[in-house]
């Protein structure tokens, strides 16, 4: 790279805040950092008591966030020594999505009009708006029918957290706000249009990462889904889908230069490169330094999941795996998205709701559990209390624990949770491997890693392979950031910009042979459970004895520690 | 019965303690009550750290707690108007069994010798030890293969609490002791032969009670079994069985006459009736009514079912019923006991250990789980925490919960354990009817019976039928005390007695057709459950789709509500 200094920024839009990070184009390092807490009781979500489904955010709320976040990172920033922003050579974005917002003729949101303010449809609708849900069945539905072709790379079912759901389910319910949007654009896609200083929605530079994971577009059908496919669901999308985008682009290209206007608001000099919008989940595989070989592992109440295979690969689809998307989370390679529907919130439902505890609980149970040998409690659960992601595609699925005696602890089943958990994580891998997607150690992102000592030494054991934490606990803004310094032209490309400007934490966590053997075990009575009640197969004929040899196996274990 | 007023005494030998009540012949009114608690940290039970399986018990405590109570109860009735121990007619006792104890040739505990009083073998062996689990399973392997008419009555499995394999594990240990005793006596049978003045073991008079339900006793095969399968064992156990019994009896003579000695210690008229002894359970059913048609149950950790059926009924075995013994419970009628092996201590795994409550969240989780709908939980268990005694006869078995979400509560959990006895319970009803035993109604004795109504109604609706509760609290007692009455011939037979002596409470529940519909439809899942992993089946086709079936039902529910 050059000698000169540059500093990139990274903006990551969350549901309730903004946070931006200034970072050195050099090593990665963060030199300021703000956030920007959307404002009212619900931070910055619209609800409906009389439709909980309902989430949707006004589009207002970004644009103050945007400018209150990067302002506040450049002020931190320039209180650093060798810190310009004249030197200041891109800035990019991640955000939460599938998050569609409808605009007018100039790109400006309707939510800005007085006619429309109101409106909660005509408001950004977050990821987390399930109001679509009979849109969505039906879309499915129809694919299944007609071109299921669209709904084979994202595991066969459509969501209703995804576009096409909640711009038909707008629709049926705001006509008004229908006719009135002259497009639909992502919330990924808004705010680089809105840096960039884009006056029609046709020059918004849409992302690959949105379009093809979450409304069925693909190079290989020519973009959306056609309108014939369109008009069977209603006429008027298939009118709507020449006023969307023709093509959505990878991060190899940048989305823009930044405006005059935005310039002057975020105190940076005119013309600095906007890089293409992305989703938090892909930008924080980019921060975590995600690679051909690395698995992005980013935990939460759920986790998201990250791998990318090289586009030589030709991956075909793969079962259960909801989306598969050229250039998605980087150019060059097949972005694969997974994800479990509970992992923290699992922790939390039995310390929470069952235990009745608070946060120093979870400390509690960690240690008492980390006490524990494998197999020792005799317990085994499915980790589906919030349904199954990935690989069955099913949130019609539920919990189930078995092993319990009267001696069953507390701490005891918080281990069988965790467990479960990464056993659910080792159904993804295995089949990802199966598919040609290789998978050589996993990286972690968020709180749970970070803190978890137990959690991260029982996935080392039971997925076999080495256990990392990303070494930026802000992966997303980082990965966005590292986005527009490439952009920007100061790297040959991600590769070489993620080499220096990422990082892992020095503890690593390495599978024990001795507990790995028994996890083995263990795993292989999780898939007997995992099949039948999963409806993967329709009986196994080892069920019958599952009760007597998860004692069996504690019992050996005890006795080979005493 | 005759005019003048009579009385009756009943004693209850309990683990720790002893209970005395005195009676009223004419409607079983309790005019005295004494409770004697054996002394020491352990309340009365030796035990041995080194060994956990051993629970002992020194005979001296019996006679202290005999005479202590006895005495006791007496001292209360006497302040009572219109009594007078000039009027006492007979006197009955009821004890924990299989609880065997080795005695000498003048009928004397060996424990009561000096030679022998520290030595743990010497004592009497109590109903829960379970040191002789090897010779158990040597025993039922033994009978399976040479005789297998001997534990085809009782379920097809010997048990480590029965009195075979506690003196075989006697010989086997402590064989200077096995050598000493002249003969072993059931405490069932001892505390009336003490009464009854007995010199030699040979006049014991023992009861089909004990001698059916635990040591393979039959008429049908000439009493206990043969020299030549006790010589398979162990030739010294061949040798025993003459010096043990040729017969052993039903309820319908007594055991003896209370004897000088015994009549002053417990100010008694000499010459009083002493009834047969029995089992707890068994007295505990003749004191809650028992008769052709009624189910009862005694609750507490765990439940003993007791039945009864015309000896004209000819019925043959009942696969999964632990006992079917001709006389054990009443003269005249087969004797069948079944049980489940937790009921209280399933709760109070929940709400102690889990929840880590004290007796308060009982009654806080009943009544938040009491305005739950059935089926609106969407939770299915299994009961089997602590194994299954009845119908599987499987004590490696362990729990199972199935339907959980994020939003599973502590009280749902609750009421679905509640639900899981429930099931449990119905399928040994289920079993006992479909091999002709009525089942009509059901009584239920216990603390949980007549504090927790939530308990009872649920079980009303999945057993479909009218639950009701014992009206004394100490059943086994008052049994015990009719069946010395009719001893004395006070009454033509127990039925009479029963009709006078014993009640009902007036509060009954009923089942509700909504409820039991609904439940229905959950036994059919949960016998899924239990015939796969009971090992009944090796597969159930509908088991991939029981987590929707749950949910369906979950919503069904919800929507019939609203």
């Amino acid at each position: 790279m050059a000698a000169a200094p540059a500093f990139a920024i990274g903006v990551d839009f969350g549901t309730n805040s903004v946070r931006a990070v200034v970072v050195d184009c050099a090593d990665g390092r963060t030199l300021g950092t703000s956030v920007f807490d959307y404002p009212g009781g619900e931070h910055g979500v619209i609800t409906d008591p009389r439709e909980p489904h309902l989430a949707r955010q006004h589009p207002g709320d970004w644009l103050a966030g945007l400018r209150g976040s990067v302002r506040g990172a450049l002020e931190e920033a320039a209180r650093t020594g060798g810190f310009s922003r004249e030197r200041v050579v891109g800035i990019g974005v991640d955000t939460t999505g599938s998050t569609p917002l409808p605009v007018d003729a100039a790109c400006r949101p309707l939510a800005l009009d007085p006619r429309w303010k109101a409106n909660p449809a005509a408001q950004a609708w977050l990821w987390k708006d399930h109001t679509g849900a009979e849109e969505a069945a039906d879309i499915t539905e129809t694919a299944r029918r007609y071109a299921p072709q669209y709904v084979a790379p994202i595991g066969g079912t459509y969501s209703s957290e995804w576009f096409w759901s909640k711009i038909w389910h707008c629709l049926r319910v705001a006509p008004d706000v229908f006719a009135a949007a002259a497009s639909w654009v992502e919330l990924a896609d808004y705010v680089p249009a809105v840096l960039a200083g884009v006056g029609r929605p046709q020059d918004v530079v849409r992302c690959v990462c949105a379009a093809g994971h979450k409304a069925m577009y693909s190079e290989a059908w020519g973009g959306l889904p056609d309108e014939a496919f369109l008009a069977r669901l209603d006429p008027q999308l298939a009118t709507l889908r020449a006023r969307l985008f023709a093509r959505a682009f990878a991060a190899d290209r940048p989305a823009g230069r930044l405006c005059a206007e935005w310039a002057s608001a975020l105190g940076l000099p005119e013309g600095v490169t906007v890089a293409m919008g992305g989703f938090d989940a892909h930008y924080g595989a980019v921060g975590a330094g995600v690679r051909p070989g690395t698995f992005v592992k980013i935990i939460g109440t759920s986790t998201c999941d990250i791998a990318i295979a090289p586009a030589t690969a030709r991956l075909g689809d793969i079962p259960g795996i909801c989306g598969i998307v050229n250039g998605s989370v980087m150019p060059g390679c097949y972005g694969i998205e997974a994800g479990q529907s509970a992992v923290g919130d699992l922790l939390q439902w039995w310390v929470g709701e069952v235990c009745e505890g608070d946060e120093s609980l979870h400390a509690r149970l960690s240690s008492e559990a980390a006490r524990l040998r494998p197999g020792e409690s005799g317990l085994l659960a499915l980790d589906w209390n919030n349904g199954n992601r990935t690989i069955l595609v099913d949130p019609r699925l539920t919990g189930l624990l078995v092993g319990q005696t009267l001696h069953s602890t507390r701490e005891e089943v918080y281990r069988a949770l965790i467990e479960a958990t990464a056993f659910g994580a080792r159904a993804i891998v295995e089949r990802l491997v199966e598919c040609g997607v290789p998978i050589e150690r996993v990286v972690c992102c968020g709180g749970i890693a970070e803190k978890n000592d137990l959690f991260m030494q029982i996935y080392a054991d039971v997925l076999g392979r080495p256990m990392r934490i990303a070494g930026s606990s802000q992966t997303p803004a980082l990965g966005a950031a590292v986005s527009a310094t490439v952009a920007a032209g100061r790297y040959p490309g991600f590769e070489a910009a993620q080499q220096a400007m990422t990082s892992l934490k020095e503890k690593r966590f390495m599978p024990e042979a001795k507990a790995r053997a028994v996890y083995d075990e263990l795993y292989g009575m999780y898939r007997e459970l995992h099949d039948v009640f999963g409806g993967v197969r329709a009986s196994h004929s080892d069920l019958p004895t599952l009760m007597k040899r998860l004692l069996g196996l504690r019992e050996r274990v005890g006795r080979s520690a005493s």
